[in-house]
């Protein structure tokens, strides 16, 4: 019932120190020096870093696209997320134009019930916005606990909204004080250079990369970015990937927008010549926005560290290369979209951009897990390490390398995009409201005991007279 | 020996929560819920706000100035910051080309001792350098806990150093892991402004605001980033006061250069027309850089908003109406720089700022104590609310109202540039290392308790190598 | 036959010298110091500017739009343009969705036919692109000698584009070596905004302006700037008003895109409020892209100062207040989209700009004549004074004072923009290939003799192996 | 007495057509279809361009500099300008601080006398501004028709201005209507590299470019701007070579300043890996700004397209590699700075910039020539083919190939930057004041026959009201 976290150095998005913490009911009750143990389970992270537990503001997991489905379901994904050292997950639950928006929620809570190993949210995807899903989605946003919606400008055929109906969501969206996260890219555009592409006989991986150049996303970004501005609405970029999306979003927080913007770990450490590689090896790397040339790498990193991007999510949607990457085998355009990354994107974040001195270490625990939850109303419940918040806890051992590799990884597919890489740090033990998940690196929880949770966004921070009353 | 403050809402730059805490020997030993009392001393802090200590990193006490002085010194100054909210303020020791700075040192030291009333450290000021002060330089640096050092780009015959030296000084600074701190102005070309001017006849206040364009801030401010960046040292803007200088920095931030800024409240909420009053009433707003026209203000609270400036100097600087603003009666040249701000710089951030929504509480705290803290090397020792830091404590009620006035304030000086002004919020009791300074509302500190810290700026945050060793 | 103009002072895009001009057969033959008359009928022009015919690339004649027509049709319109010293007009011939383009032209044919007192060519509108139009696009753009296609991204209702066929208009136009012109305001969410002010019984003209936030204007613009550029396409932006706009212009002309700008004198001179005058006066100044707030204006001047803007368009599109604006009386978007500017577009531009100092007479001629004649493929046979060009050619007194006003324009509309301003300099004399249309501020032409100009646009300078051959 | 040019294609600024044209008195007195030649000696340019000649405006002949002096004087620098399509020269007269600027002239008009085959002016170069040197300059300019003004923010050691003295020459020539040129780079920081590479052993040429960031060039080109902007003055920032110095002047010009930028055949074509080639071959490749990484030149290139860049300096100052570049053999420092670049630079922007379609042919005579006559007050006397204008003419053939090479070059130094390079295009025969210089590609001038020209800068273009005067 009562855990005392000893010796560990505790890490937060501004703090660092060595204290005790001890854990009463799945909540943090007391931080301090050399606190009793009294009777609770002792958790010994002398000389590790004691950090909030990650949140993945970006998975799909059990997602149906293009008439397959992706490999990792709520059981084997939440699962190797805890391994990666994440304890929460927002997934994506797509809503189709025909059905009513609260079909498409019980659907997901049918997927993730008796499953999830950690704890979850729903972001609410919406393609189009008929008086009938007008009326419905605030309800159905206030009844969910849902504070976020997302919207597609990209894939034309599948997912796309109108400018029209990107509008009205950030309308909907700021009544609501909820926020709106979008795909960034031109997908008609794109549709016709594809169209293109195709019709010149290119059919190899590289051209899902030429097919959608960073152009597309700058502009779309900024078209996003413009109308949320006119709705008054909040508006997240999600993984974004170039120097042009990034300008966009630079410049209109410069302006004092409410705009946010995630990043992905192979946006900041892969680069679009992996798509060029002999044979079909480069369906491993096929998803949607590619991956850029180098040298938009190093301006992510820089924005970063200036905290103009604030979040890292990992677009998890795993697609294995035998059989379902393979679909695309001879057309670049039917290879599924997506990666496996909810394992590694901790890792790698932690490795590429802590332990090589891109990014402070308060950093790093405010993009993999802080920022993630205020911006979607976990906060203060997660996100933190604090009297009063659950002990979501990640034992961190900065020291130890680990190779990355498909046959050791946890994820449900038979490739890994980082094959061989080696990192720095890693996991060692992960508490979800103060129960182990992962214990010396063994997976120890409980399938299904992850719980849904419901968020709110509050307008303004509580002040004096709130706590008053 | 032993206080517990209790039923306070705990406001970090990252968290707040309900909790209490426990003091020992002047540092935090304990965060939790119901915390036993067990002898201690108890601070009721029931519906307040419970934060860091404000850290002010720039002022001017007791400082010569054109044949006259600051009206505040280390008593008068220290005990307004007191009531203000600040409990270590990082003053400009001042050093004078022909002078060891070994002396400028001593005879700062010998200005505080005895005098005041919270902690304190200081930033050295080159104007010049030699072969020998090149070599005094790192010695004193280390032997004094110094981590920062000041350059002057402006005032022209009193400070201004060369850009020879100012780029020596980044030299020396990034050897040592410095932050030099520069005045951005183009002192030059102001001075033949300030000429032309006068030979024009023209004598009023307004004049100073008009001789010293937000072009040459910005100017300056570029030069000093370059130069910054070419030597590879860490470079601290003071008091931005303007767009043109914002631009600078934000595009340097977006390059990835280590660049901070500070902007100081009267830039954020005065403008250029208060020394466009009638008769000399002007002569109380000058200071350099001057206050600009108004839209400036909406830049630089966006700034603050999206974490391109990091910090809240007051640049406090104090010379009474009566007397020592009136030597410039006849030309606005003579107007001694610099204006009362120690005191109220936390209520105007607070009440202008997190009171009207333009940036959250959590960024408050950061700008006011925790971001400074951080970059001039006082942290974990100060700047936080975390078990092992000093007790350096401000109990704030956020739902009082107090009108600002020199009446009421306690400044050593005869104006006040906020005269009838109201602000929301306001410090109730303040604790330097576990101990009342203020309580309720009145000062019960002691004069001279204050000390000197030493500071050292590490190069890479602790890991667990460090950490086990 | 032969006409020699004598002791002017011939003003190009480059040059200002004193010469005269011997014309033949409608073309100059010959320029030089004291020519010989050898019975040619003399022109006088002593003391006055002898400038290239100014080109109009932007008029909307005998125009249908929501259930009315434009009241200047191809007489009374080309007859003002003559007062105003334009000698040749680029009319928008509009086609629909469900015809045959060559049904369009035929009709614009129709339309002009037997009226233009000018000469005169088509920029042809596309609204989709069907597998049919697609095919016959090309065909027409040759066998009418058109090199420039337009496509609204505004008028969701009426003329709006998708992305799609915006993105296929520049596929087929790089293919041509045409240019596409491009209306660029987001449709979709303006009629959304147009739809809440509606509800909101929001009813005023000022909403016109309300409801077409500056923001569209430059997301649109950045929209067509990227697609244009993915096409590989030349991009012309109509009517520019915003600073928006402007820098997404600026910046891809920085990045060596092929992006051509226009604005329009009441973006130069007129602003926002002209449609917030009590009653229902703001009427006469509802047109699209609407006024802007004044500050825009500084921003426009100055892109055309430095050449970032090319051309000027009128945009001529008149509806006389009594009858046609009062449709919107009751409804602001009622209020048909357009004002009379085909007569005044020369002299605003001169007085307000070259006798203010704002941009050189050069770059004068440049803009109303010589720029568009290049991007449009007139050039050298419209557009310039040089030896072998068409002899249009305005004789203009740069020191005469006009006061503009609807008693005595010219165009068949019963209100002027610009009622009771002055501006300076006035056409005296306006010859169309040596044949005066205006003499001595007099009509004297052909109604019915304008011609309709073919035009091609060639791929690369003429070079000497061309000339060679 | 008279010539008549037959069967070219006139190019100018704007303008491209075939006429002959008429020359008397050295003077273009008509131009016309078929003229008549009447005695005149026929110059058959059948099949060639005829343009203005070639205007260089940044030359350095005779110039002393480190104890050496450039190996072209007046004789052999005028002779290879010829050779090269250049007809005017404007040269820097060098001034020292301690003599009065008058001896400087007289000595560089010394210098001249007797040996130019061209005609030239000068610019005059300010180095320190006493109260004599004050009353001075005003004076000197009147009397010496001199329009522009030099002022070096490099070369700590020689010829550096302090920002004092910059401001104060931005001031004087604005009173005059001058404009100043500026060396944009920082003196003093630079220094300081150059020292820390000396004292880190570092001796070879790349080192040149090394100590040299172009940030310090972004930097002192943005402080020009600001001065020259608070002065009231134009400014023209001569040899710009990288993407830092650019987005000052395009954000200047942006903003409405009267800023010009000029840049060289070199920084257009040649990287610094020339200065890394083994040996000392490097050191052929020393001048200041040095050449920049290959990136830059496409900044430049898009500058010049789209007009942010006005004019190309040849930015002449040879120094052969035997006995002079090798003064600097073991120490980079002590290389002579500057290359030979008056011959090629016609050659280089047209076969680079025109045949390979980077820039317009129109652009590229206004570059070359007419943009500079008229910056530096020679227009309209130079710098087209007007009537009224001298007969300065360039026949040029577009189609000629030929090598650039040490052997046949005009220049008196041992080496070329370009050896070996194919060019497109060469001036066959060039014409000063209607007299040949050179005649199919022979030198026929006479050595002293050039012209010293007085020049004057209007403040405004003319007008009717002048012309009628
Ligand atoms: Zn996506
Ligand atoms: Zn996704
Ligand atoms: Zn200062
Ligand atoms: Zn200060
Ligand atoms: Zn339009
Ligand atoms: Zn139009
Ligand atoms: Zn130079
Ligand atoms: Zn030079």
């Amino acid at each position: 019932m009562k855990k005392l976290i000893t010796g560990g150095l505790i890490t937060t998005a501004t703090d660092m120190y060595e204290a005790d913490i001890l854990i009463e009911n799945g909540k943090i009750v007391q931080i301090g020096k050399n606190l009793a143990a009294d009777g609770a389970e002792i958790v010994d992270a002398t000389g590790q870093y004691v950090m909030p537990g990650g949140i993945d503001p970006h998975t799909h997991l059990d997602m149906p696209f293009n008439n397959t489905v992706t490999d990792d379901d709520w059981e084997s994904g939440t699962i190797a997320a805890a391994f990666g050292g994440t304890t929460t997950i927002l997934d994506f639950c797509l809503s189709a134009g025909e059905e009513k928006l609260t079909t498409a929620v019980d659907k997901w809570h049918e997927k993730a019930k008796g499953k999830s190993a950690i704890d979850y949210g729903f972001h609410l995807m919406i393609s189009d916005l008929t008086p009938e899903t007008e009326t419905e989605l605030p309800l159905l946003l206030e009844r969910e606990g849902i504070t976020s919606v997302k919207v597609f400008m990209a894939y034309a055929k599948e997912f796309q909204a109108t400018d029209r109906t990107l509008f009205k969501a950030f309308k909907i969206a700021k009544d609501m004080n909820a926020v709106v996260m979008v795909h960034c890219e031109n997908g008609s555009v794109i549709d016709e250079l594809v169209e293109e592409a195709k019709q010149a006989g290119q059919t190899a991986p590289i051209y899902h990369a030429l097919t959608r150049p960073a152009e597309l996303e700058g502009e779309a970004t900024k078209r996003a970015i413009e109308l949320a501005h006119i709705a008054g609405a909040k508006l997240y970029v999600v993984h974004v990937t170039c120097k042009e999306a990034l300008d966009e979003i630079i410049s209109a927080r410069e302006k004092g927008y409410d705009v946010y913007g995630e990043t992905c770990p192979p946006y900041l450490t892969l680069d679009q010549s992996a798509l060029a590689q002999p044979g079909f090896e480069g369906a491993k790397y096929v998803w949607s926005p590619p991956l850029r040339p180098k040298y938009h790498q190093e301006h992510l990193w820089n924005a970063l560290k200036a905290k103009q991007l604030q979040t890292i999510g990992s677009d998890q949607c795993s697609f294995s290369f035998n059989g379902k990457k393979q679909l695309g085998l001879h057309d670049f355009s039917k290879i599924p979209n997506g990666g496996p990354f909810i394992e590694d994107r901790f890792s790698i974040l932690y490795s590429e951009g802590v332990a090589k001195g891109r990014i402070s270490i308060h950093d790093f625990v405010d993009m993999i897990s802080t920022s993630a939850a205020k911006i979607f109303g976990l906060y203060p419940q997660k996100g933190t390490i604090a009297v009063g918040s659950d002990a979501d806890i990640v034992i961190f051992d900065p020291t130890v390398k680990r190779e990355i590799s498909a046959e050791t990884h946890h994820m449900n597919v038979d490739y890994n995009a980082y094959e061989g890489w080696e990192v720095t740090g890693e996991p060692i033990s992960v508490l979800v409201r103060g129960e182990y998940v992962i214990k010396n690196k063994q997976f120890v929880g409980v399938v299904g005991s992850g719980k849904y949770i419901k968020r709110a966004l509050k307008v303004k921070p509580k002040t004096a007279e709130t706590i008053n009353a």
